[in-house]
C-alpha cells in the first residue's frame, strides 16, 4: 500500500512543478493511483490545473478526471482547449461521461457535446432519460453481449475484437435475435472452458437476475450485497437487454446511502460533499431548518408543562425527573426506529410484516421497562430518598413510556415507506419530538391520579 | 429478476416435497440463486435439512451453505454423514470454509477438519492464526500467482490449468522467486493482449496496492470504494503475497460495518443478526444495558434542578422549557458527533483535523444558535406571551448551548479515535446525556444572573 500522505504527495508534486522538472513530474504521477492523484488536483490553484492534467498520460487522466468533484472538473475544463476536451470525453466511460453532463451548467454541457463523437453523443442522451438514482441512471452501455449459437473459440474471437472499449468484460451476456437477455457467461468461464467448440449456450447460467432501468439504485446495490455478483444487467419493458451496473458504482452507492441515512437520522439534511468540501453555508442549510423545525414542534412539551403547572407547583421534586423519563422515552423510541429503519434499508424487513413487528417491540418494551423501572424504584428510594409514591409515580411512567415509545418507534418508518416518505427522517429527530410529549402527558396523569392532586 | 417472494418459494418447495416430487424439486431447486435457496432453509425444520440439501445440484450445495446461518448450518452438519460433510468440505472456499470453523462448537470442528483434505486443513489453520477482523481473518489464499517472466501465452496455460479452485481469476498477482508481490495483471489485460508472446512483466501494473494481514477490515473495505478494485492483495510483514480480499467480502463488511455504526449512534449493541433472527433476549440484553446506563447517567440532569428548585420557583415558567433546550442540545451535539463520526468512518476526516474541526462546528454553531434564538425570541413573546427578560435567558441559552454541544460533539469522536475507543458509541446516546446537563447549567446561571433570582 502507498503509505505516503496526501499533504506530502502535495508538497512533492508543488516542488517538481516550481523547479520545472516536468519529466520527473510526469514520471512521478505515472505511478500514483487516480483517486489520489485527483484529491492533490482539488486543491491545486484553477491556472495550475490544466498544466498538470496535460503531463498526465492518457489513459491516466481519464480515470482521474471521472474522480474529481465537478465544481473541479468544470475549473479544469475551462482551462483546455477543443482539441485536449476531445480527448478526455473520448476515453470516459459513457456512464461517467453522463454523470458529467449532468452536473455541469449548459454552456459546458455544450462544449462537452459538440467535441463527443456522434456515437457516445446519442448514448449519452440515451443515459440522460433516466432518473438519476434509478439503474437506468447508473448503468452503462458499454457492455459485451454474445450470441447463443457462438462457440467458446468465437466467443472470445468476439471479445478480443470488440472488449477494449467495455466497461468490464468478466461477465458476458448473451441476448437473442430481438436483443432479449437470455443468460449470462463469465470471462472466468470462457477461458476455462475445456472444449472451445462448446456453444455458448450451453456454458451460459440461463438464470440470470436482472434489474429494470427503473429499479431504485439502492435496490440494485443491495443485490450485490445479496448475491455477490460483480455486475447486474438492466433490460427494459420487453426484457431486452440496455446496460449493466457494474460492483464499482454499487459500492459507491452504498457508502452515500448509509451516510445518508445516518445524517437523516441526527437530523441532518444530506449532502454528497465531503465534511471539508462542505461551505459554511451548506452546513448551515443542512443543520439550521431540522433544528429549527424540532425547536418549533418542542412547543408541545412547553404547553403540557404549562397546563400542568399546578401540579408541578404542588409537588416540585417532579420536575427534576423530566430530563430523565423524555430522554428514556427518546433512547428507547430510536433504538426501535433505527433498528426497523435499516432492517428496511438492507433489505430484511418488509412493511408487510408490521404486526411481528410490533409483538417484538411490545415484548422487548416490557422487558426493559420493567428491568429499568425495578432500578430507578431501588435508586429514587434509597439514594435520592423521595417518597414512595412519588417513585412510583415516576417508574410507572418509566414503563408505559418505554412501551409507547417502542411501539410509536416501530410504527413510525412502516408508515413512512407506505407513505412514500423517507423512513430515515423518522428516526431520532422527529421521534424524540413526539416522545416527549406523550412522555409529558404520561408523568403529569399518573402523578395527578395517584398522588390526587 | 426473479420477483418469486421467499414465502411463495417455501410454499412451493414443501408441496413439492409432500407430494414427494424429488426432480421436480431438484429441478425447481437448480433454478434458484444460492441466497435465496438458503433463505428457504433457514426456515426448515431440523428434519428436513439434510433431506433437502441432498438434493441441491452439488456445486449449488456447497453456495447456500455458505449462506446459511451459523445455527443452521449446525443443525444441517449434524444430519449429514461424514460422506457427505466431506463433499460440502472440500466445495467450500478455504475463506468460507474458516469462517465455519470459527463459529462452530468445538466437537463440529473436530468432525470439520477431521473430513478436509490435509492441504485445506493447513490452510484453515493458517488463516485461523489471524484476528476475525483483520485482512487475514478475511483473505483467501486461493488465489492466482503468475511469474514476471511467463509470457501471455504461459500464463493463459497457467491459468486454463490451476484456475479452477481459485476464487477469483479475473485479477492475478505476479510475484518474484521469493513470494515477493511485484505486480498485478487483470484476466482482461491477458485476453486482450495483442502479443502472445508478450512477457508478464511488460503487460503488469507494478504499482500495486496491497494491504498488510493486520490491516483492519473496515480499512480494506474502504480501499475498495475508493480505488475500485475488484481484489485486494494481503502481504506480510516482508512483502510476500500471502492472500487476497475480494470485494464481495468487502461489501458485506461495507454494509455490517454501517448497520453496527447505525445501531451503536442509536444506544444499541450492535448484533450480527437480521431482526427477525434475533431472540427476545438478544433484543432484550442489546437495548436493556444502554437503556440502564442512561437513565443512570441521568441522575446528573436531576441533581442540577433539584439544585435550582429555589429558581424554578420563583419562575415557574422556566420549567415549560427545559425539554425544548435540552433536545435542542442534543439535536445540534448529534448533528456534529454523527457528521464526524461518518467522515472518519469513510476515510474523510482524519483525528488530527481537530483544529480545523472545532474551527468550523463553532462557526455554524454560532450561525444556527443565532438563527434559532432569533426566531424562539419572537415566538416567546408574541404566541407564548412571556415577559420579555424570560424570553431573552431561554434563547441566550439557546445560542450557548448549541454552541457548546456542537463543540463537544466535534470533540468527543475524535476523544474516543484517539483513546482507541469506538467513536460511535459517543454519538446520540452519550453526547444527549453530556449536554443535558451542561444546559441546564446554562440555563440556570443565565436565569439567575437576568432575573436576579
Amino acid at each position: 500500500m502507498s503509505e505516503i500522505s496526501i499533504d506530502t504527495l502535495k508538497t512533492m508534486l508543488a516542488n517538481l512543478d516550481d523547479a520545472k522538472k516536468y519529466q520527473s513530474l510526469r514520471d512521478v504521477m505515472e505511478t500514483l493511483p487516480a483517486p489520489d492523484l485527483a484529491a492533490v488536483f482539488e486543491d491545486l490553484p484553477a491556472e495550475k490545473l490544466p498544466v498538470l492534467f496535460r503531463l498526465c498520460p492518457k489513459d491516466l487522466a481519464a480515470d482521474v478526471f471521472t474522480e474529481l468533484t465537478p465544481e473541479t472538473q468544470q475549473k479544469l475544463i475551462d482551462g483546455l482547449t477543443d482539441t485536449e476536451l476531445k480527448a478526455v470525453v473520448d476515453e470516459l466511460f459513457v456512464d461517467d461521461a453522463t454523470d458529467l453532463v449532468e452536473e455541469m451548467p449548459a454552456n459546458v454541457v455544450k462544449r462537452i457535446l459538440g467535441q463527443a463523437d456522434p456515437t457516445t453523443r446519442r448514448m449519452i442522451n440515451e443515459l440522460l432519460k433516466y432518473p438519476e438514482d434509478s439503474a437506468g441512471g447508473v448503468m452503462t452501455t458499454e457492455l459485451m453481449e454474445l450470441r447463443p449459437d457462438m462457440t467458446v473459440a468465437q466467443a472470445m474471437e468476439a471479445i478480443r475484437r470488440n472488449g477494449f472499449d467495455k466497461e468490464t468484460i468478466n461477465n458476458c451476456y448473451v441476448t437473442d435475435d430481438s436483443r432479449r437477455l437470455i443468460g449470462v457467461v463469465s470471462l472466468r468461464a470462457l477461458v476455462l472452458a475445456k472444449n472451445t467448440e462448446e456453444p455458448i449456450k450451453d456454458l451460459m447460467d440461463s438464470n440470470v437476475v436482472s434489474v429494470s432501468t427503473t429499479t431504485d439504485q439502492e435496490d440494485v446495490s443491495n443485490l450485490f450485497g445479496k448475491y455477490g455478483f460483480l455486475a447486474i444487467p438492466v433490460v427494459d419493458a420487453e426484457n431486452r437487454l440496455v446496460g449493466i451496473v457494474t460492483i464499482d458504482d454499487a459500492i459507491s452507492i452504498l457508502q452515500d446511502e448509509a451516510s445518508e441515512d445516518i445524517a437523516k437520522m441526527n437530523a441532518i439534511g444530506p449532502s454528497d460533499k465531503p465534511y471539508f468540501k462542505q461551505s459554511m453555508w451548506d452546513l448551515y442549510k443542512s443543520r439550521a431548518p431540522w433544528l429549527l423545525f424540532l425547536m418549533i414542534s418542542a412547543t408541545f412539551s412547553s404547553l403540557v408543562i404549562r397546563g400542568y403547572e399546578d401540579a408541578l407547583a404542588a409537588v416540585t421534586v417532579l420536575t427534576a425527573y423530566i430530563p430523565m423519563l423524555t430522554d428514556a422515552g427518546g433512547n428507547a423510541g430510536s433504538q426501535s426506529t433505527s433498528t426497523i429503519i435499516r432492517g428496511m434499508a438492507v433489505g430484511d424487513i418488509q412493511p408487510h410484516d408490521l404486526p411481528r413487528i410490533l409483538w417484538r417491540e411490545s415484548r422487548v418494551a416490557l422487558l426493559c421497562g420493567g428491568t429499568l423501572a425495578v432500578c430507578n424504584f431501588v435508586k429514587l428510594l434509597v439514594f435520592d430518598r423521595i417518597a414512595a409514591p412519588v417513585a412510583l409515580v415516576v417508574c410507572l411512567t418509566l414503563i408505559c413510556t418505554i412501551l409507547l415509545s417502542q411501539i410509536i418507534g416501530g410504527i413510525l418508518p412502516v408508515a413512512a415507506e407506505k407513505l412514500h416518505v423517507d423512513p430515515a427522517v423518522m428516526a431520532s429527530p422527529l421521534i424524540t419530538t413526539i416522545v416527549d410529549t406523550t412522555t409529558l402527558l404520561i408523568y403529569f396523569n399518573i402523578a395527578k391520579m395517584l398522588l390526587h392532586l
